[in-house]
């Protein structure tokens, strides 16, 4: 048992796209974070190294989200074995990119793998959720569901939890900037409104609405102007220097329309084409350079696939 | 010019469809209203008769939808005729089924085919709202706008007025059932909440999310289980003796699910054939029968047509 051992890459995803807070997100190509798992007979989970953007990620076992995953999931199974885990960070920690959601479900893709997949994705999503809300001290699922599903993900109800797999239009391009600074989700939740008015809610619900509809029948026009949240980014701009700017370039230079990435500081921006996506993804780096920060871009389509072995 | 006339139906509608409140609503085959106008030279709108259901509603050009519709359109025209218009109401007040909004979409509807049509339907519908106005107390489009274009309709925003028809799945069927009492719109309104939890709000665009994937996709399954609403149905349903009971014979009897249409009484309940939308009908007029109230049923596909010359 000792030499059984996998590598598993799990993609980043952009979540609340717009007006979905809560309920939307997809996964992207680009960035992966991996994990490399290997059963150990010692029965217990141990981290045995980090590398890459995860400097600050906890080795203790019950604080990382990768670790916790996978013990749910090994509780489950009544497991009397060990894994050692080795997590590979690419994609950056409070960046919005759903982060922890891809290493928890890097490692419990790669067990149920190694195991000839003793649960469906649906029974692995849970233990997936158990290791993202330590990181982000609430239960959700809208990274978490689109980096195991791959594809456009609604999360229609939590209780019971409902996913609904959307196939993304075929020319749907995604630009993101991440700045190279972090925000992190708890924080970020703290700052958010516990009540709003109806009529912002109504507003919201029309985007919602006119997004999922721009998604099915492939109306690039009105997936555009459905990215549209008057609840959530005004709050959460504030916390991304230059925020207005480097949304303003990237509507400037094409794109359908632009939004912060889960709780920032990463800005996503739909386009209907690469070479579209290319040139908003480098003029929102332009912008965030003239805010002081270094970042990163990445151009993806919607990613259909999720987890893959490497 | 004397002599010009046209007789138009216009159809009923379901608005809110459980999760979309206020921007969500769909055309019915039954029940319609109708409008007969006859453009006369004294330069003036008159209303020469009204028949059926609406005893109650004003002569009085400025205060009938029909004719402060019409009058909107001809102030557009710079008009130098007049209109007779006769109101022949099948559509009952108060009923939840977009009886003002059908009265004005006809007369517009009919007074653009009777001129050979010098507006687009994009223009109506800002002269119909007008007259929907009047009556509702507030500017709407949820029951114009199918009643105008037909199919299921979301209203993305109002400002500017976005309006989006997506094709109804072709063996969804609608069961109404419409208790004789009346529910003014304007009361409706006033007890609903001004401000809502986050929670809820989010809990809601999950449904309208699922609800606008369900139709485009022809999921009737998923369609059913979006057709949820934690925030006005609750407050709404107190104005509706049995409302509970309506609703649990409807589901008893194989709807996909069932709500509030408008602002009540009536309650409308989509299922995946005409046999269960019949039996479930027929099902929510036992219970209303049990409440003390007499009342009448409707059984109807989407109307993908509008108003019709007739």
């Amino acid at each position: 048992m000792g030499n059984k051992s996998i590598k598993i890459s799990a993609p980043g995803s952009v979540s609340n796209v717009g007006p979905g807070f809560d309920i939307m997100g997809f996964a992207l190509d680009s960035p992966v974070d991996e994990v490399v798992l290997r059963l150990n007979s010692k029965g217990k989970v141990v981290i045995t190294k980090i590398t890459g953007d995860g400097g600050k990620i906890p080795y203790d076992v019950k604080k990382n989200t990768a670790t916790v995953a996978l013990i749910s999931m090994m509780k489950k199974l009544n497991a009397g074995f060990g894994v050692d885990v080795e997590v590979r960070k690419k994609i950056g920690l409070g960046s919005g990119l759903g982060s922890s959601a891809a290493s928890a479900v890097a490692s419990v893709y790669g067990l149920n793998e190694l195991l000839d997949q003793p649960f469906t994705k649906d029974e692995l999503i849970e233990f997936a959720m158990d290791g993202e809300a330590v990181a982000s001290g609430s239960y959700h699922a809208d990274n978490v569901a689109p980096c195991l599903y791959g594809g456009f993900i609604i999360i229609k109800s939590y209780n019971p939890l409902d996913i609904i797999r959307i196939k993304a239009p075929s020319d749907l391009w995604c630009a993101v900037v991440h700045p190279q600074f972090e925000i992190k989700t708890s924080e970020a939740r703290k700052i958010l409104p516990k009540e709003i008015s109806l009529k912002k809610a109504i507003s919201q619900w029309g985007n919602v609405a006119g997004l999922v509809a721009g998604l099915t029948t492939s109306n690039y026009k009105l997936i555009g102007r459905s990215i549209k949240d008057e609840i959530i980014e005004p709050v959460r701009a504030k916390l991304i220097k230059g925020y207005d700017q480097i949304k303003n370039s990237a509507m400037e230079n094409g794109a359908l329309g632009c939004s912060i990435s889960g709780s920032g500081p990463s800005i996503f921006a739909l386009c209907d084409s690469q070479i579209t996506a290319v040139k908003v993804a480098r003029s929102m780096r332009t912008a965030v350079t003239k805010t002081g920060h270094h970042s990163k871009i990445y151009v993806s389509q919607v990613n259909e696939v999720g987890p893959r072995i490497i």
